[in-house]
């Protein structure tokens, strides 16, 4: 029974890393069609985040069944209910990958308002944090997650920088407040997937350690 | 055995009521702090959220105890399995009540740019999505579920518009650019409640039927 129950729950597992892996891609192909003003690159993105939204739904079903056909206990239940929970996390940064390829469609119909710099790193960051968070569940790495956590600081304070600069234009032109406020929203959808890395650790180290780090380390 | 789980399940739910009850009060007084331009209210907000995230922890610990103790199976389990969910829903909108305050200190700090009447209207929108969610999740009321799903795009609807009349506002006169920026964010914000909200009428919807509205009728 065990032995069954293991084997599926390594199935679970690897269906959850996919989709963590579709959902890291899908932010950086938003930020690539937004950087290389790709417009049928953003509009792959929309299309993308359908097959996403699908993999939760099933994911989710996939853990109810296992509770439901073998009922684990201890360490295997919370195993579960932390899938159940990330999933959502994931599907909500395919979100966030839509909301900035159709802030891309809009901005693809004005010049470019400057070049790029700040956002792509801080994508960079924040798809690295998810990748993170993923590895530290598969290996029960405490210290990675709380090194994911300690990251999302980065991520805000490039958002930060993101929303200044970008104020100074808006200031200085009135003619670029729409792409300006188009970037700035940008930089938040990017805060946001780092802050669901953040969410994805915090599980992952009381999954591990039984204690909650969250709201505590990253108050988002 | 299964009289004990069902008193338990039910101190459960009403558990998850009160944070529910508590997330969209956050929510009133976080808009009410911003409208009265009351610093004092909007700090209230801040302290608030804390117990709210504690509720989260708590919340989830029942859950899983719950699971292990009694190994529900179909409905039952769904049920434990959708409160989970929808805890989770509650405390990010708990979260947006902060940042709603957040937004609030930083706009006392200004003159009044101009009266708020659609951003209280869309709090009053949230909350009641928010109540209905709850009440059709009590009382496995699919055709509620559906109708706050449904009015989700209302809200959507006034935050495109609060958008864009600020956005007039920024172009005329750059001295109202933070100012408007901050409303417009409150606007954003207000629409994740709304957003929330409907995520838990379509587990509800889910819960009854078996069968998802997510990703169809509502996409967030």
């Amino acid at each position: 029974m065990q032995r069954h129950f293991d084997e599926e729950l390594k199935q679970l597992r690897d269906r959850l890393l996919a989709m963590g892996g579709a959902s890291e891609q899908i932010v950086g192909k938003a930020v690539k069609a937004l950087v290389e003003r790709n417009l049928a690159l953003a509009q792959e993105v929309l299309r993308e985040d359908t097959a996403i939204n699908q993999m939760e739904v099933e994911i989710e079903d996939l853990c109810l069944n296992l509770m439901a056909r073998y009922q684990p206990e201890a360490k295997d239940l919370r195993t579960v209910a932390m899938i159940f929970k990330i999933v959502n996390d994931l599907e909500r940064v395919g979100d966030q990958a839509v909301n900035i390829a159709e802030r891309t469609v809009d901005l693809l119909k004005e010049p470019l308002l400057k070049p790029l710099i700040d956002i792509p790193r801080m994508a960079a960051l924040a798809q690295q944090m998810l990748k993170d968070a993923l590895d530290a569940f598969v290996n029960h790495n405490t210290e990675m997650a709380r090194d994911v956590c300690r990251r999302d600081e980065q991520v805000d304070h490039l958002n930060d920088q993101i929303y200044k600069e970008l104020l100074v234009f808006m200031t200085q032109d009135p003619k670029t407040i729409i792409r300006a406020m188009d970037l700035i929203l940008v930089g938040r959808h990017l805060e946001r997937v780092a802050d669901h890395a953040t969410n994805i650790a915090e599980d992952v180290y009381y999954l591990v350690k039984g204690t909650t780090i969250k709201h505590r380390l990253a108050g988002n």
